[in-house]
């Protein structure tokens, strides 16, 4: 018998049929034997609907009542989950997150998970009851109902599989698995067995959005395996677990990410500190900084380029414009015509090749690279947006050749 | 500085334009001085459209999983009426059922009150803010959300009425107060200024639902001042309060109940204990029997007539068939075309004129009288259902003459 967390967004429930199809999942998990904990997110629509009867009513509405409103939107879930369940004849009890014990900080909006008391879930699997959580959502500590943010269902579920010890935590998704390039683009992208949490965070942070980046994490820390898996077929997804052998180079997969802004600033004066200056006013107006490049200095002046994402270019130029005086009447360029184009695998470090192999690719269908940038397990290469597609195309035929 | 309970139903939070409403009602009393405790229920259609996705998915859920989709409904109220109190300028914080104190029974879908922890309530109120409650629910011993069933949000309010010794509870309604006839029926229909406890409870059950009388009945018990009023006129409305000044006769209200059926056992043994036995079976039931007429006895029989509501009619008949032997072969008959016309008024004991003045105005206009009852501040009579309205209005217009 295993102890089995499944986890299921908002479009597996979106409507009753659904909702029945995600209990049939349920119950054949718990017929066979195994003792399952669900976790569930609002249905479909029912987020932005709250958000827009809110909207209607107070455009600036304070995140604490935010948090009240849409946290019922996890509660009219759980118990349409529970009720398909109960006619599939499992026992079964909902619980809302306060009840399943997730404990969070004050953070209304985005709070994070402090602690899981799971006694009521471990007293409902020890009843032999199917427990269905709302994901999402936690208590503060004045009693407050909180919601984590983006992608906290993952999280929430990750939280109770390590909190249980669960033998495997399944994140279901309208995808059936992690593939070596989006397959919807890149002819012959291949569904990966399993992977690494790093490998895993890496893909996330270039695009390959399956899992929320905080819930990986989270599985690293307390080693919790995942599973990502589809819920619309019964193919076996993608584990992601430590691997201890890497001695093989494994290329885990080629990504994009056409969200980027790539920044110059012309003729910056080459004295020490001015690095410095530069980055900690950008990190302290929470402009995340991703591939820096520096030329070498020249007549007492130097270039700096970096990429940071497309959402944080306007303030970047304007940190940049109006609070560094050493950069007053500098060039500032700004480029969102570019994309960041990422092979990711482990043992990457100690194979020199690959990053020569990446760059061959680019170099038969005559991309120019703008930046590099690497790291243990990931290569990364700034090039134009119009080549984003054909890049990834030729640099996943590159090591993935047609068999 | 007053301390007022305000509850709102669900018409008065119907939309986004009447939720607003309530938020300037709310807060004119608040900027006039007052601490302010706002109990709401769900949202015009929420509790109907979330029984229908219920249906869709499993027509036969349980009590517990209903109770924990439908307390979504208040949730939702609760924050988007906090949001506009916000949209106000005032100070506001939302609370569940459970972050009320709302402790209840386990009876998922008719839960009761057990006991109401108001210290978060107070420690807001203290802090100045007003404080938005979701009525019709609570939290049962096993921390599992309960509700309280029909007319559960007046109950909520008068509870909290009471544990906080505050000094009014303002139900407000779709219609201006408390009349001394139905005013859309009857022409010179008035509203009273003030009524007691049991006035308003015989006005309840003999079919003016105004409030529900699990509320009054808890009103009478710790003495909380009501106040039925208009969400829509600022009319003041009618109070609901023990008047210790009964010595003139004050009629309060004329009221018909179509809703009833007259049930005749023909020719039952006049045998000792068979009255009896009767009215137990059909309480073992939860038959509710209302006025009980019996004949005098003649050759050994006697007949039995009984009214109740129609909705019990068929179980009645059933277990007058079916579970008392003696009753084997009786004629049994059923008529749902009787009404009961009441006048309710407390002295109505010590003014025996009163009676006689109702049965004269029915007289007038040749209404016969089938069955009379009589209590303390109420007289009834069981007519045909074709004659209720005009006795209706016969009798108010006796008692109530044009000015």
């Amino acid at each position: 018998m295993s102890l089995i967390v499944q986890k299921f967004g908002g479009s597996s429930v979106a409507n009753a049929e659904r909702v029945r199809n995600v209990a049939r999942i349920v119950t054949d998990c718990y017929r066979a034997g195994n003792q399952v904990v669900v976790v569930v997110s609002a249905q479909g629509d029912t987020t932005d609907d709250l958000i827009e009867k809110a909207a209607e009513i107070n455009p600036k509405a304070s995140k604490r009542e935010m948090d009240m409103l849409l946290s019922s939107g996890e509660q009219i879930s759980i118990a349409l989950l529970a009720m398909a369940i109960e006619a599939e004849h499992c026992p079964v009890t909902s619980l809302l997150g306060w009840q399943a014990g997730f404990s969070t900080n004050s953070a209304y909006g985005s709070a994070r998970i402090k602690t899981v008391d799971a006694a009521r879930v471990k007293a409902e699997l020890d009843n032999n009851h199917i427990v269905v959580v709302a994901g999402f959502q936690g208590l503060n500590r004045y009693d407050d109902i909180t919601t984590l943010g983006r992608g906290g269902s993952d999280t929430s579920a990750v939280a109770l599989a390590a909190v249980l010890h669960a033998d495997r935590c399944q994140i279901f998704t309208d995808v059936e698995g992690v593939y070596t390039a989006d397959p919807r683009k890149v002819k012959n992208a291949r569904k990966l067995k399993e992977i690494t949490y790093d490998e895993m965070l890496e893909l996330a942070t270039l695009g390959a959005q399956v899992l929320n980046n905080r819930s990986v994490e989270m599985a690293k820390k307390y080693n919790v395996e995942l599973e990502v898996l589809s819920s619309l077929t019964k193919a076996p997804g993608t584990i992601v677990r430590e691997v201890t052998n890497v001695e093989k180079m494994l290329l885990r997969g080629v990504t994009k990410d056409t969200n980027i802004a790539r920044i110059s600033i012309i003729g910056v004066p080459d004295t020490p500190g001015i690095a410095f200056k530069i980055f900690s006013k950008l990190a302290a107006k929470n402009v995340n900084v991703d591939v820096i490049l520096q030329s070498i200095g020249r007549d007492g002046t130097k270039d700096i380029t970096f990429t940071t994402s497309a959402d944080h270019a306007e303030t970047a130029v304007d940190v940049l414009r109006t609070s560094i005086s050493e950069l007053a009447g500098k060039q500032i360029l700004c480029d969102e015509g570019a994309a960041k184009i990422s092979i990711v695998g482990a043992g990457m470090e100690s194979h020199p090749g690959t990053a020569a192999k990446m760059f061959e690719a680019l170099y038969e269908i005559n991309v120019n690279i703008q930046m590099i940038s690497t790291s243990e397990i990931k290569i990364s290469v700034i090039i134009d947006k119009e080549d984003a597609d054909k890049a990834v195309e030729a640099i996943h035929a590159k090591f993935f050749p047609e068999v």
